[in-house]
C-alpha cells in the first residue's frame, strides 16, 4: 500500500490535497530556499521544489511517495517571495496593484525509484488597490507566509483579482490537477 | 445606512459575499427562470438576473440594495442549466469532458433609484473524465443545484479543471470583484 507524504507546512497545500480526495501525511523540515542568482526566474520554483525533496529524502520509506512544492510570484522578471515584514508586504502589494503578474508553482513527486518534477504557470490580473485597501488587507490577513504577500483565497483575492489565466490551485500553491494525473499515471495510484 | 440584500439561495454566492467582507441579508423567492428561446445565449444570464430582480422588487425598502445573479454554462452555443436528475448530470459531464466551455454569470444590482446590470465571462478547460470519475463525483457531491452539473470548488473542480481564463468567482456564481467595484462606485458604499 503506497503512502503519500506532503512535505509542506502550507495549510493551502494540505487543503488542496484533501479536496482532491487524497489521504496523506504531512512531514516537514526547514530547508534552505536559496537559489543561484543567475538562474532564469521561470526555473526557480521547480529548482526549490527539488531541493526540498532532496532535503527530506531520508523521510521516504519503501512504499512512500513524497510531494514537495514551491510557489513564486514573478513581476518584471523579478521574483517576489515571502515578505520580510509589514512594510515589505505593502511595497510588494503596491507593485502588483493594477498589473498582471505570473505565479509559478514547482512540484517534485518522488519515491525510492522514481521522480517526476514539473512547473505550472498562471497569470493573475490585479485591479488597482488603494493604500487603504492594502493596509486593511495586511492588518486583517497578515500575509507573511505567502509569496507576493497575498493569498488568492483571502479578501484581497476575492475583491481585487479581475481574472486569472491558468489554474486557481496553482496560484493557491499546488496544481493539484497535475498531481492527480501524475500520481495515477507514473506512480500507479488508484 | 444602506443595507445589502442578496436575493439568492446559492450558498456559494453567500460565501463569496462574506469573503469580500460585505454584511448582507439573504431574502429569496421562487422566480421563473425561463428565457425566450431565440435569445442569444450570451445574454441569458443577465436577462435572468434582471428577471429575478423584478420578481423581488417589493423586497426593496428605502435604503436597501438588492443583488440578484444567474449563472449559465455554455458549450457549442447551447446553455447547460441545472441537471434534472443523475442521468442528466452524467450526460452533461460527459459532454464537457475534455473541452473548453464558457461560464457566464449575470448580475443585477438595484436600489429604488438605480440599477446596474452586467455579465462576466470565464472560459473553463476541463481534462478528460472517465465514466467512473463522473459517477464518483455525482454520488459524492450531488451537483443538482449547479449549472453544468459541477461546482469548481468541489472534487471535480480540483482534479479536472486544467485552467480557467477569467474570474474563479464568476465560475463559482458571482463576480464579486465587480460587485465590489459597483457597490463602492455607483452605489457609494464604503
Amino acid at each position: 500500500m503506497k503512502k503519500i507524504i506532503l512535505a509542506s507546512k502550507s495549510p493551502r497545500r494540505s487543503f488542496l490535497m484533501r479536496e482532491a480526495g487524497f489521504e496523506f501525511e504531512v512531514r516537514t523540515r526547514e530547508i534552505d530556499e536559496s537559489f543561484p542568482p543567475e538562474m532564469p526566474v521561470d526555473d526557480v520554483a521547480e529548482f526549490i521544489a527539488k531541493k526540498k525533496a532532496d532535503g527530506v529524502m531520508d523521510f521516504i520509506e519503501n512504499e512512500e511517495i513524497i510531494i514537495t512544492s514551491d510557489t513564486v510570484v514573478i513581476l518584471n522578471n523579478k521574483i517576489y517571495g515571502k515578505p520580510k515584514d509589514k512594510r515589505d508586504a505593502a511595497r510588494m502589494l503596491r507593485e502588483i496593484s493594477g498589473t498582471m503578474h505570473r505565479v509559478i508553482t514547482g512540484v517534485c513527486i518522488r519515491s525510492r525509484g522514481r521522480e517526476v518534477a514539473f512547473s505550472d504557470v498562471a497569470e493573475v490580473y490585479i485591479n488597482d488597490m488603494t493604500d487603504a485597501e492594502i493596509e486593511y488587507y495586511i492588518e486583517q490577513c497578515q500575509p507573511f507566509d505567502k509569496a507576493g504577500s497575498y493569498g488568492i483565497q483571502e479578501w484581497l483575492g476575492y475583491v481585487k483579482v479581475a481574472r486569472i489565466n491558468g489554474s486557481y490551485a496553482t496560484v493557491m500553491g499546488l496544481p493539484v490537477h497535475r498531481v492527480y494525473e501524475v500520481l495515477r499515471g507514473e506512480f500507479g495510484l488508484e
